[in-house]
């Protein structure tokens, strides 16, 4: 912790020495012409931080080091390998997760299943609740929506991954999902991560919408507290100034969150673009920079889709996309979960 | 709702036309040389525009007009007033909201409640479940917290403004609170938004951290829809680039949303500037602009805070904030509430 | 400055300390748990730093205090009063400095001048070389309406505001203008800034479209360093996700400046806002805050205006403003300086 | 263009029809119940756009289409190959400029250009003048900079990329480069501009800092529109609120931009992350959205560097980024300019 002094005491501050003092802190005074300031040594509270914070003398008061501790490699060299079942998400093979932004019905459901399933992928995605701007637009199936994914899945023998939009629909959704997602409108609602901590099933958390790095690994740092280590990041793209795209796609925060957390991290290009043109580019470069998988809104007949369908990629282009994954896994050297089933099959 | 073409057909789009036609929408065709154009006079649905958004030969389709309908001021001219008791916010006075980020102990509620209803203020604030950054901040008193704010406030008539954190503690707060709270981190939160559609209590909703002005009045539009019309805006400062202060407190948003919506609006300098410095130019500027009302975080005791002492001001600097506020109010012909009840009791 | 250590050495580091002492540096070595790190209160160049920044060993080095310091209020205290003839901007009467965004013809400008002067302006902005977005927009008068410019505020001995588009142009506006702008694209051009610090003229230095405070200051100390010390801030807005207002006025950054810095601060809420209807209100605002005057962009006929109709004022509109200001003038004891012109006419 | 109506007057509006009438120009009228709108179809200039915009009846008016046009594949649909000599920007091979930041010393530009051209890179970037926040930063060797550049790239055969800071500076910088770079700081500097489209030599023109595509999209056009059509554009970082990262490198604008425009566009990591450790994936992830080319900063010494040294690659990590692209460019089947001289050189 960095105190800086506001009045220039070149001989140091009697309030703040004496607080540090009678503390039992250990620190150092330095004392800099224009900015004297002392840098406490000892671990500090968050009550004494408020203290010295307030203090007239004071000017500012500085972090050294990360927030953040269970999340951060600081703390765990290697790198976190979430599992679920026997499939494992941060771990050789980068995973594909893939299906519809809404399920709209069991046969499209059913289709999208069959078709992902034939090519390998093993994480049925699908948003059962979708959260939506304006309620004037389609807000998902709901429970029945939970139940045909679950049933699904289970036909092609796939894991669910879904969003939470709330607390208070944890529960049912606990039923049914093997995998919890946590949207980007609920990345800082630290009093359902707190909750989320408690349960024995993976978080995959999406970075919020403005949220910064530390705060996104702040956000899991809530989960991990509360005792679940199986917490997948989720990069989907930032808001900044530019309209030409839905967010910024912010591939750097992924190469960074590898070196900062021992988490593993997956891409979204679909909500990260807005634009399904862009989504097979961008895939290639998430797994480029490291990225432990992706995210792909993947519809049988995105014209029609009831959500996102101007970001979803249909089957063709799924198939195209599938063929250039290929392509950068075997660059890497590290292939794609998908390949893995591929070539199981074939074996058999 | 126009329809952007990507072929530049200067016949027309044959299948966006065949759509129109067979779901009988009323349209304009316009060949624009390099653009043409379709202009949607009828009302169309969430699917219809789904459906074109991915037609290949649709480069683009923009709303035109407003998204949001029961909070605009198209929708009804005059200006929401909403009512606790016999107080009114949004009406002829502009009101005063204060009080400590949090509540702390009963002591601290008590001087502080007992200094701000000798001037006047009728609202007290205090957070009793505190959303915090770090899991390793101080969370709040939580329901002991909340038990309090009511046993206070009714000790000095006063009406409690407190945060619901999430819709799990909707019920209990709506035992204890007389306004509720959603704060930044929730507006986006839409199942939760709908969940107070339902109360029959007055909604304050802060301004998402980076919602634009539509997404926040689309906010509200969840909680009106739902058949609460008790909706109170409050700005509270976006996240921009800048690091000088913590938030961007938005002026020219609360001249525009009074223009734009019939629902009152009132400003979080506390917040939105992070600097307890800055509230008193900030809060005389917010009621210049138009703002219903402030909400200001008042301690006792700023320099030994649980929480955010640094943003909040002392008895000292809140009497001088209100002498600044009564020269506004002159100003402006329009006093505030806390003037009211200062003139009646002389007039006692 | 901060230098903290990325490998963790209880007992610090023998290269970053072998470097301080050769350098003959005063340091201080803290031996943080989790991050030792090195406060030096030695003055430590440029090329000292880029040493330590590259070091393995160090991960991070912070700057303690300002990087700025001929702009800073630690350096002086007294605030910056400049001065143009017998004008003064940043002294005991908040300026009003008005006129056309672009100059279009004589008459207009003419028109303009004459309707400001008797109401007590005194300094004439407009706009002769235009920074246009799109190469196809009006582009201005250039030369032609420099010598508009200062022919008209002859007339009417006002002072002329204009910019300076491009160092290739400094020769000819100086020969013209009284005050130079320096416009938000600029604000990052330091060439140009370095040639605006020899020379004997007030620059009035917009805030940068993406600047933060510490950059917009850093702008100043440019000019400041070079000689000029008659240097006025304007804010002008910053750009932000919200698209609603052009941009988002940042008025607590008026009152941080008047804090840090001992220059003038003015503010553009034309620039800053997009909407006429905006102006009013976000210029009694950024009284209320502490800037010491406006820059109003005010057109006889805003409807035919070649440049920024929809940001202007018209003749009625200005009148009515002219009203509130000297109402918030009234309140803040400060009053315009087009108020003493009143004064002083009807006290002849 | 679009033009929304405030008022809503079902029947249309006079004053708009009557101006639209009045200058010849052919309109549809759509009486959309709560937003009645006109969509023009005659080309419409900025004056006539200036009218309507100030009309009181009309709310918005809004851009149908691209406001660039010589920048826009609409108008050549053939992608644009820039040639300096022999040598190729946006054709068939992805091109690699590399160098020191700053132009340090004649054995420091002789080592590295030494390096590089071993390497086959044949685009040699530094230096000369260097734009710097803080006054008190080094400046650049300024023309003796210049000099360096051009005699050591003669020696090696490569062609010299360096920024002009400042028009007033082009005819120094013309005589000694073979291609102009405009940095983020110059991007809306319009005047600037101009006066490149005047020069026969390619411009390099990186994003401003806070510009979105359609902004820089027209900032080429104002070269094009001079006449000079060797415009590459180079993806650089924008400015958003995550401070980890010096900017946000923004790689779907990358994708986006190949589709928009016909011009080449090449990343600058360095400047993008600000962050050594990050320029490998960062680069190879941008050749996988489709980039022409990459600006890398190298240096010899990093650690003793003038400038951005935190930035830079040494010699074995740009050999490391060597291998990497080699890799990527065999997967997309398009081998980079330095691996054309590397298979030249060994089949001699």
């Amino acid at each position: 912790m960095l105190v800086e002094l506001s009045n220039h005491l070149a001989e140091g501050c009697p309030t703040v020495e004496d607080f540090l003092k009678a503390e039992g802190l250990a620190y150092h005074f330095a004392p800099i012409p224009s900015n004297p300031v002392y840098v406490i040594v000892s671990y500090i509270n968050d009550t004494q931080i408020q203290y010295l914070q307030s203090l007239k003398t004071v000017s500012k008061i500085t972090q050294i080091g990360t927030s953040y501790q269970l999340a951060s490699r600081k703390w765990k060299k290697n790198s976190t390998v979430v599992k679920t079942g026997s499939l494992e998400i941060g771990g050789e093979y980068p995973v594909l997760i893939a299906g519809p932004c809404a399920v709209e019905s069991e046969q499209q459901l059913y289709d999208i299943a069959s078709f992902l399933s034939k090519n390998g992928v093993k994480f049925l995605r699908g948003g059962a609740y979708k959260p939506r701007t304006s309620p004037y637009s389609f807000q998902g199936m709901k429970k029945q929506g939970l139940e045909l994914l679950r049933k699904v899945a289970n036909e092609f023998d796939m894991k669910v991954v879904t969003e939470v939009l709330d607390y208070s629909l944890l529960d049912e959704v606990l039923e049914y999902a093997d995998i919890l997602q946590v949207g980007t409108r609920n990345m800082h609602n630290y009093q359902f991560l707190n909750g989320l901590g408690k349960v024995d099933k993976p978080v995959l958390l999406k970075r919020g919408l403005s949220a910064t790095i530390e705060e996104w690994l702040l956000a899991a740092e809530h989960i991990l507290l509360g005792g679940n280590e199986k917490v997948i990041l989720c990069e989907r793209g930032i808001r900044t100034f530019e309209t030409a795209t839905r967010n910024t796609l912010d591939l750097s925060a992924v190469a960074l969150v590898k070196e900062l957390s021992h988490l593993p991290v997956i891409v979204d290009p679909s909500q990260g673009t807005g634009l399904s043109k862009l989504i097979a580019p961008m895939s290639v470069a998430a797994i480029a920079v490291g990225s432990d998988g992706l995210m792909i809104e993947t519809h049988n007949d995105p014209d029609n889709a009831l959500s996102d369908g101007h970001q979803s990629v249909n089957f063709a282009q799924f198939e195209e996309l599938l063929h250039q994954l290929r392509n950068i896994s075997r660059l890497n050297n590290r292939p794609f979960d998908f390949e893995m089933q591929t070539v199981n099959l074939r074996s058999r």
